[in-house]
């Protein structure tokens, strides 16, 4: 017997499934003399399976290596550490030592075993971390969380960088009268793709799961949610996604329950994956891209992207001035098989191109489409069966000067 | 007997070689009742060879298909006919018969055979030209240029869309008592990546060679200059290089004369890429990217790339802030070999980064390159003999809002 999913949005996040806990602190990691909450811990004194999907840049930050290393080991996974502000990425051999550090002094604050818990970093690049400033609040932070702490939306704010608000979301579901809960925090802001971005997102559940297949559920899931954003064709070298499942909800993955898990998980994702996109830096619209027929999934992929990253394209939308014909410039260049005069192409549900031929006189309707804060553009390729949905943002000014300087 | 080239910039351009006309005229192509020239034909009374190389975005205008169908087919050519305004790109039937009729009336106009002119045009995609006022405007032209107008800077004025200024240069050199000349008109400004971009070159040569040898010798100079460059990554739908010679000096190409024509087209290439990137659309910066070390010249090129059309790269130049973590970020997504602890990098030639170590003590040295209006990133990857230069401009608040609509 299981029930529908339960869903909100603002929520505590990691601290709504059982036996989670988490809270922040000020660690001053941008050197600034003030009480930015720069530092969180999540912790499950239970031991949890994890999982993780990381950045596919070829520069890794520190911590993403510590990550996938403990990760591979397989130990049981008890918290998390992380810190904004600084990404600890090119930064030699005392960053790897910074990183690994951060770890150890989680794990004996929290009388932890060795390599249990996972390091995240976020922010600036190429500077070294305060680590005095951060082993204090670790050791604070360690404290509150064993006693019980569930600051979650404390948490959720201390990681983040450029972003302007808190992400947070909880999904729920009943099986034989027991709830299962899947919560998660994300930061998200520039570099937004195309595989993952300075985006760290983090999900805690309390069903019981091995790693094997909770790895192969977030898999799937990302490729449609956290993969499937962009805001400004950047892809960060601290770019993280880290599951944990600690199975205090007494109900474990299982064929009745799977189908049911992987819709909460994916709920949660997703709905962290559009809270990103919505609050990237400084832009004004987000534009879900929805490519179909094409000749295959991968086409339709680059398509999407080719359209989403386009300069000329995103600034258009910013204008509120819908020139397809930037579309068809960006999507002739995507490296898909098209023919240009079998495309069709509308904003919402109004067609500007069908079968090649522009639909001038609907103009003034799909106008109207792009003067608002959310929309959809449809493509249909007439090549195959290859589909993919991207949600990208606009440009603007804004942008440009936020991220001028440091 | 062979001397040095001679090279001069804001020249006549096309009509400098012997034997060749040009002029331009107004068709008010924008339908704004303006006296703007925006049409212009190159004439050549003596057959021309020609070769061209076009865009290679799969959404292709009119234009270029009818350029690409005459230079394959080897008929001598006598001219080319241009507009500005309107690309004639995403415009179905009727947009192809447009670009065949400006090839008829010019050829007829003209008294020259049948597919004896080429035909670009350039400008906003997806309406029709106004057909009436730029036949119109084709045989005032021809008029002019079968009675020997050399209006070489007004042509180069007619091809102009957002750019600034004319682009033009001249190349000379003597054999044998006999001049050479090479002349070349561009326009430019947004949609310049990675393969050309909103982009039309034109040069003329009164040189003799066969187009087959021709071709040869553009294609490996358009790699280095036409295709070398970039401003918003966008890459257009009418790219098009055409070159044509028509052996009115009396030299002609051999193993003498090939190493100086062939110097002498680059320059003029060179000359005409670098004006393009810096006329780019509200830029500030020309920055010039030099990549060695790479472990192959295409490793080296994605890097370039990578970096040369990162948005936060792009906004740090414009802010005059070099935050060289932004491009260790972006050279790590550029699919390329790389060993982050073995890279240089340097602002001119101040060092940044030494095999992966910051140098912070030189920042305001590097701060100060960065804030010229032209400065070189040189990045030694150490990883072989791969090479690339690209040269790119900044991002600005300007584009957003010039592009933002039409």
């Amino acid at each position: 017997m299981s029930s529908e999913i339960q869903f909100k949005e603002d929520t505590a996040g990691v601290t709504d499934p059982k036996g989670f806990f988490a809270t922040a602190a000020s660690a001053d990691v941008r050197n600034k003399q003030d009480e930015r909450l720069d530092a969180g811990i999540v912790y499950s004194p239970t031991p949890c399976s994890a999982v993780g999907v990381f950045t596919k840049n070829a520069v890794k930050a520190a911590p993403v290596s510590d990550c996938e290393r403990i990760l591979d080991s397989g130990t049981p996974i008890h918290g998390i550490v992380v810190n904004s502000g600084n990404a600890n990425a090119c930064t030699g051999t005392q960053g790897i030592a910074d990183s690994l550090e951060m770890i150890r002094a989680s794990e004996s604050a929290c009388s932890a075993p060795r390599d249990s818990f996972l390091v995240c970093s976020t922010g600036r690049i190429g500077e070294l971390l305060p680590m005095d400033r951060i082993s204090q609040a670790i050791s604070i932070m360690a404290r509150l969380v064993t006693q019980g702490a569930t600051a979650g939306a404390g948490f959720a704010q201390s990681i983040l960088t450029s972003d302007t608000r808190n992400k947070t979301c909880t999904a729920t579901f009943e099986v034989d009268g027991k709830t299962v809960t899947v919560g998660g925090a994300a930061k998200g802001a520039g570099m937004i793709q195309p595989n993952m971005a300075t985006m760290l997102a983090f999900v805690t559940t309390d069903i019981g799961v091995e790693s094997s297949e909770l790895k192969a559920l977030l898999l799937d899931v990302v490729a449609h949610t956290f993969n499937a954003i962009t805001v400004d064709g950047d892809m960060s070298t601290n770019d993280t996604v880290l599951v944990l499942a600690n199975g205090e909800s007494g109900v474990t993955l299982d064929t009745q329950t799977e189908a049911l898990f992987k819709e909460a998980l994916y709920k949660v994702c997703d709905c962290l994956a559009d809270k990103i996109v919505a609050d990237g830096e400084r832009i004004t619209k987000v534009v879900e891209i929805l490519i179909s027929g094409a000749a295959s999934d991968g086409d339709a992929e680059n398509i999407a992207r080719a359209i989403g990253n386009s300069l000329l394209v995103k600034t258009s939308w910013y204008g509120n001035d819908p020139n397809w014909g930037r579309l068809m410039d960006a999507l002739g260049y995507a490296e898909a098989q098209i023919d240009q005069y079998a495309i069709d192409i509308s904003y919402d549900d109004v067609p500007a191109l069908v079968s090649g031929d522009p639909v001038p006189e609907n103009k003034p309707k799909w106008k109207e489409v792009v003067s608002k804060p959310r929309f959809a553009i449809k493509i249909d390729m007439h090549q195959g069966e290859g589909k993919f949905r991207l949600r990208a943002s606009d440009l603007t000014e804004g942008y440009v000067d936020f991220n001028k300087s440091e």
